[in-house]
């Protein structure tokens, strides 16, 4: 049995087609990654199960899909052109880039001490730098350049001409294109508060030094959840949505010992959120954030009232109250909870007649296949696949009629496909199936007609 | 009854929450548009229903997600940063700039000649331009400068500095990110020729001129199919795939009379290709391009091969043969079609009543919603709640307890919503309720234990 490194997960990822590096016939590029063929299904599986617990099971939210592109007032507004940085620290000797930050805590936790720089003056940066005699890494130079600002958005230019005037931002966060459009979706949709707006989809940020596999990259994928609510009433909300996101990680079968929910001490707020938590996973590399959820009062939609000549006042018709909504946030990496949940399901397992498997025991709701159609004999091959004509109307699945059945259960055990459905010469007879138990890895007989059924009850949840 | 016009169903779109200009309170973004809460319903309803039928369902393809951003060297081996350009003018006079061959084909469309300009030679349209004594749209000016080359790509710089050694480029289309992962996934999945790889994804492309609502932006959607076969088969393939694509149109309820397929001619064809058609769809302002069907030959993969060091060569195992293999390619934009299936289903119509009513006659599928609970009185709401409960489980429903039942009806039909479901103080006694058929307005009574079933059935396609 291999420890559960993040090289051991990476190649598994890559072998059994989930995730692929990016461009890599070329060299790749800076941490990007493609999700292969199951990879895709999973994460599909993962924002769609995001999106049936928090958009269409919830009475009160709805969804949204603003463009990636938007006009760079919008950011003016939420503070990302003049406060959307990350210190920038240059080696003099090898000219090679840092993060200050980063620098200082990695050079000090070698030396056994545990501190958080992030949010610190650059003064006081700089001091820590001397006062620690701090090296780069890449040559062991000690002379540094000042520290400066880095914007983390990725600028482009609309339109013909590379001019001030056409440049514009990839968004670094979805969340934006929710606040700007609260009236536009209040109004259409007659809600009342409380109601949340809920988006899935692309953000891009220069991070200096992306990198654990699909933990930090340039490009990631966002779920997040704008719910507004009446002022005085949002630390009730808060503690609703804390509870619903940990019930979906737990419901979809996420370890609770792999899971810590970590409350944001006062000094470490925001000086917008009256409350902020975030739920950590533990990676192979140490915990590390997995979902944000922030308290964030009504900071954001008056930003926007300031910025543009929009009114974002709510009237409550019951009450004849009026007041700008507070809001609360739960803010959620689709690429990271994948990596989590690959993760979790990851175990080489030592079984009773002495061999090992490796198996991925993920939730039948976000396995890739929910089931593989394996024909005993090639004779059947005909049979079987009428089966997974079936089965395709409806669900995800494999078909394979390679190799013995021993081996194609190993298979379908690495790629986490809960059901293996083996068609054999008595099916043809008794319209039965063998049904093989990913988990248990037990085996029972199952008409081929209560298949459907079967599998829709086992991908619930 | 007013005509079926653009600006028709962009206010329809707009006031029923399907699509908000984008950054609309800072005056928007160069034809920028965001999903609204049916929108973007709509829009994954569509992207499911194509994913079901070219992946799911499909023995042959699987899926991929491939980054956005990617090794500058991939848009060097397809050609994007050699030739994916527009011809580009400007007036001297007023500054304006425009897309020569646009500004040639509108003001001779004027004249009532109807010319393909695409394409030409920089010297033949210029000579158009003075032949017609074309002016400048803006100005009337007729002192143009020199046409220039204008790329599409967006760029943008990844890393903290911005020299030509960190520049990158958003991906023009998603097909590109298929082709390098070739061998990837069919060493992965185990794939034999033929096989096909789809994908999902946004693009970009810094049209000159975008517009026509979502019908042609900066920023959009595909739905991209590459299918990979032995050279010598791939007519019959372009064919199969053809057949395939107008069907899924057709089964989605898409009218026969407003869909036409138009061959390429030989010299419209690219110098790779040996089949091209294209579905075209009449769009309120003329047929539009929705779904482009292109045999590309071994093109692309040897473009790869010769740019980067990988074999893209094919081993057949059975028949010992050796060859890169020949590819179909159907491209279909996603918000392209959503828009078609928008327009298609909208109708105002006159009931034999009297009175009319707006109704968006969507597939069941497709629609938003598939029900709407509506409690006859407030006094049944909690009960009605749990109808709704027990449906948002399976389906996308709304709950709707505002204004007479007659005033919801409208309201849903306007939506597109196929069933409205009402619970009425019958339904406390028999645990039926009433449902009404948004096409027929014919209504029955049916169990609330069979609800599910009955929206399973209705919803399949």
């Amino acid at each position: 049995m291999s420890e559960k490194t993040m090289d051991v997960i990476v190649s598994h990822a890559k072998h059994r087609g989930f995730v692929f590096p990016g461009s890599e016939i070329y060299g790749g590029l800076a941490n990007t990654w493609d999700y292969g063929p199951l990879g895709v299904e999973l994460k599909n599986n993962v924002k769609k199960a995001w999106w049936k617990k928090f958009v269409q099971e919830s009475p009160y939210n709805v969804g949204l899909d603003a463009a990636i592109l938007m006009n760079p007032r919008t950011w003016e507004a939420s503070g990302h052109i003049g406060n959307f940085n990350d210190p920038m620290i240059d080696c003099k000797n090898c000219k090679a880039r840092h993060r200050a930050d980063k620098l200082i805590e990695n050079a000090l936790e070698e030396k056994g001490m545990e501190i958080i720089v992030d949010g610190l003056p650059f003064s006081e940066m700089a001091k820590l730098i001397e006062e620690h005699n701090i090296a780069c890494p890449d040559c062991g130079s000690h002379d540094f350049t000042d520290i400066r600002q880095f914007n983390l958005m990725f600028k482009t230019f609309q339109g013909v001409t590379e001019s001030s005037t056409n440049e514009i931002f990839l968004r670094p966060e979805t969340a934006q294109g929710i606040f700007v459009n609260f009236k536009n979706v209040q109004r259409t949709m007659r809600k009342k508060v409380p109601f949340g707006i809920a988006q899935v989809g692309k953000s891009f940020r220069n991070e200096i030094t992306p990198g654990n596999f699909t933990f930090r990259t340039r490009e990631f994928e966002q779920m997040e959840l704008e719910f507004f609510c009446k002022p005085g009433e949002e630390l009730e909300w808060f503690k609703y949505w804390k509870e619903t996101a940990n019930k979906w990680l737990l419901t979809l079968g996420m370890k609770e010992e792999n899971l810590r929910l970590r409350d944001h001490s006062e000094d470490e707020l925001s000086h917008y959120s009256n409350a902020t938590s975030d739920f950590e996973y533990k990676f192979p590399f140490g915990w590390g954030e997995l979902w944000g959820i922030a308290s964030r009062t009504d900071y954001d939609l008056k930003q926007h009232m300031e910025y543009s000549t929009e009114d974002f006042t709510y009237h409550d018709a019951v009450t004849n109250e009026k007041y700008v909504p507070y809001c609360i946030e739960p803010s959620l990496g689709a690429d990271r909870v994948t990596l989590a949940f690959l993760i979790d399901a990851y175990e080489e397992e030592q079984l009773e007649d002495g061999t090992s498997r490796t198996v991925m025991h993920l939730h039948p709701a976000l396995a890739p296949f929910k089931a593989a159609i394996l024909p005993l004999s090639k004779k059947l091959s005909e049979q079987a696949q009428e089966v997974f004509a079936t089965l395709a109307a409806d669900f995800n699945v494999d078909f394979d009629e390679t190799g013995s059945i021993g081996k194609r259960y190993r298979r379908q055990d690495e790629i986490g496909t809960p059901f293996c459905i083996t068609y054999d010469f008595d099916s043809v007879e008794d319209g039965k199936v063998t049904v093989r138990d990913r988990d248990t890895m037990e085996q029972s007989r199952v008409a081929i007609s209560e298949l459907t059924a079967f599998l829709r009850e086992k991908t619930q949840f």
